[in-house]
């Protein structure tokens, strides 16, 4: 069995927490874990991790990587060099399979943002639906709803026989299907034989099935080819249309954490119905949700509230106008205001840093380089940097000349001059860094290979 | 006649945007003069600037020099070195008078933070007090209610005569004093001539009447002295008890901007009862109040909501809940937040500085000199210090060795090095400070005398 988790969303409706360069399933909600690290350590119980496949954006690669860590080092990551909705996701996945072993796999397809409670129920569920998989059924999960949600797919099922697909309805509608019990939430969850799926795409999404033949699959995948597949859901392309659906009810408990709403019903509340998360002084507020993420929230009286505080941002909404956090995403990035595109801490291969601070002509970053790695080999056309050493050794090369800094101790890289920061030491490194120049732009780089021929 | 601006205040529910180092009359609420320039500007019409006082606290003297600015060069600046309400500070300020003058001036006392919109009418009622102050009248100002407003006291007041005073009342009594009509709001405002208030402080308070005998008055009153002094209001020590009270209507617009509330209703609004400082974007939000000083805060769907959001704190209130903000204020001072006290731009008499970052063992400022201004000499026991010039030129005298650091060099400034910061040059200079120690304290500070015996 192979299990592929969808990791390429943006998660725009979780703004100003979730970024488009940092999603919403990398983050963590007050838990230990991100939703991608949970949904792989779930699939991981009962397949191989050389067997799992993330599907995500390039933009995505360095920090899905970073966060599947030891455990998915044999997992697979495929980066798509253009986000083109599911079912192309699932197709390059498919295709990858194929390319990979000659067998007529199952697999199990798992969107990254869903939060399952009781795993031994999910993997029942799987079990359940395993006979329709070698049946020749595309296998879809159903959830019994208990409240007439207006933000999810509804799949009608009557006899276990599916009877068609809704996208999210209007609140009529949705008390309507409650009432009738023959509608379950669209879960998102599918499960297939490779040979089953690429029948049912041959059949009604020609254009996919075509286009998926030409692409050789590694973990980067041509922009040229790949731009080409049409923007359409896996079920618009297939479910939809093809006659050999079956459904299977999910036992466990689901929740779809689309929204600061649904992240507030699945987080512990206080006896005024309140979630606190971080630095929060309250007076009076009831059923509020209120995470501050560094700097002190104070609330008084608020009712039915969100307040989400970060870095460069703040989120201040009724608890039931959630939903409409996207449009106020969309509107920020038509403005291009950056403030829905990058969080101020930014994860790269060596380690990472947190813009703390902006202003004209300066720019102050903390970065932080892990033990035993390095910063490539470069120089900046129109800025100088200064370092100051906070914790942990530095090895800095300035124009050929090494510098071994321990903690206080600072030094100039001049405009043009050619640098590099290196960690060979057993402590991680932080460094405060001052970029100082009238054009401050993470463009202004120019590299050079290392001794050893890499860039 | 003189005028004598009360400025000691703190408040408190005006913060995050007011601090107990930078309170509510130094702050322009989105108008382009403080709530203490409006009112001298205002006393200055018919005052001239050698008679007006500000009685302020030390911790604000260099803030309201700097905002009294050319205009108020010739004004007189009482500091007091421990707040103790208004009625030892009008006592101070009659002190001085008594000092100054042989003659048994008129005195006119306003808090500096009121918003009075109409001038002429202000005058007039200045001019109507005139004949009960010289018939030995303390003169009280009163305004109209046209709403029960349970924060203000109240004067009860038939025929012109002050028949008593209330304290702040409750909903109920505020709505019967509303239908009464021979209540009045309590403006703040006094007159009376020196002899009288002289008297009247002998009578009714005597306490203050003899300490203030033994005070020098200068513009820096010794705390030994002053601390002394009962925690009492003119009010309570004197308008109460006294029988010698008159009450004059103050015909203008008048407000009191002691809440966010009042804020509110003092500006100007969107066609949703919206008002929007600073960088906001709002879907669908009505009647509310936000407050942006750096961060974007999106707002949706709110409703009656204040928010106000600061460098280093954010409050988020119902909009009738804002009297409460001062118990925010009070829990914070408790728990020694510091949130409560400074706001991270810090004034100096040399310019200012902005901590615009910290973290563990290290603090980053923003330290801007005024031209021809320079730093003391000082070392530190705990820190070290780092200095990159963004702009302007910097002369430091480190270890006595001369630097001069032009835009982009640094220095390094180590643990108890002596050192100064000069800016002779003709442009203002900036410099980004990074602070580095297991200590970092604005008292961990060794100042020494420059080569002319000054500190």
């Amino acid at each position: 069995m192979f299990g592929v988790i969808l990791a390429g969303g943006s998660g725009s409706r979780l703004w100003p927490l979730s970024r488009e360069l940092y999603p919403k399933q990398l983050i963590n909600f007050n838990t230990e874990k991100s939703l991608i690290q949970s949904t792989f350590e779930r699939l991981n119980k009962f397949i191989p991790s050389e067997n799992i496949i993330s599907v995500t954006n390039t933009k995505h690669h360095a920090n899905v990587k970073m966060q599947l860590g030891q455990a998915g080092e044999n997992s697979i990551i495929l980066s798509e060099p253009v986000s083109k909705n599911t079912a192309p996701a699932i197709a390059l996945s498919v295709k990858y399979i194929i390319e990979t072993t000659e067998d007529d796999e199952t697999v199990l397809v798992v969107p990254s943002d869903l939060l399952i409670e009781n795993d031994e129920k999910f993997i029942q569920s799987i079990h359940d639906a395993q006979k329709y998989v070698e049946d020749g059924y595309i296998v879809t999960f159903g959830i019994k709803p208990n409240y007439p949600e207006t933000g999810f797919g509804y799949i009608r099922c009557i006899d276990g026989k599916v009877q068609g697909f809704t996208e999210k309805p209007d609140n009529q509608t949705a008390e309507k299907y409650l009432q009738e019990k023959d509608y379950y939430w669209n879960s998102g969850i599918f499960m297939f034989k490779v040979s089953t799926l690429i029948e049912e795409l041959e059949h009604y999404c020609p254009e996919i099935s075509s286009l998926i033949r030409n692409i050789k699959c590694s973990e980067s995948i041509p922009f040229n080819e790949f731009d080409k597949m049409p923007n359409i859901s896996i079920d618009y392309a297939v479910m939809e249309k093809s006659q050999k659906i079956a459904m299977v009810e999910l036992q466990s408990d689901w929740k779809d954490l689309g929204s600061w709403q649904s992240i507030y019903e699945v987080s512990p509340k206080d006896e005024n119905g309140n979630v606190f998360v971080g630095h929060v002084l309250d007076k009076s507020s009831k059923n509020s949700f209120v995470y501050s993420s560094s700097k002190l929230v104070a609330t008084i009286g608020l009712e039915d509230t969100v307040i989400v505080e970060t870095e460069d941002a703040i989120l201040a909404c009724k608890k039931d106008k959630t939903q409409e956090v996207k449009q106020i995403y969309e509107t920020l990035k038509e403005q291009q205001d950056g403030t829905q595109m990058v969080h101020k801490t930014v994860y790269r291969p060596w380690g990472f840093y947190t813009v703390i601070a902006e202003g004209k002509g300066f720019q102050t970053k903390l970065i932080h380089v892990n033990v035993g790695q390095k910063l490539s080999v470069q120089s900046h056309n129109h800025r100088s940097e200064h370092w100051v050493v906070l914790s942990g050794m530095a090895k800095v090369v300035l124009e050929g000349k090494d510098h071994i800094l321990s903690p206080g101790h600072s030094i100039d890289i001049g405009v043009k001059a050619i640098h590099s920061l290196q960690n060979p030491y057993e402590q991680d490194l932080e460094i405060i860094e001052i970029q100082k120049g009238d054009i401050l732009s993470e463009d202004d780089i120019v590299r050079y290979e290392d001794i050893y021929g890499r860039v």
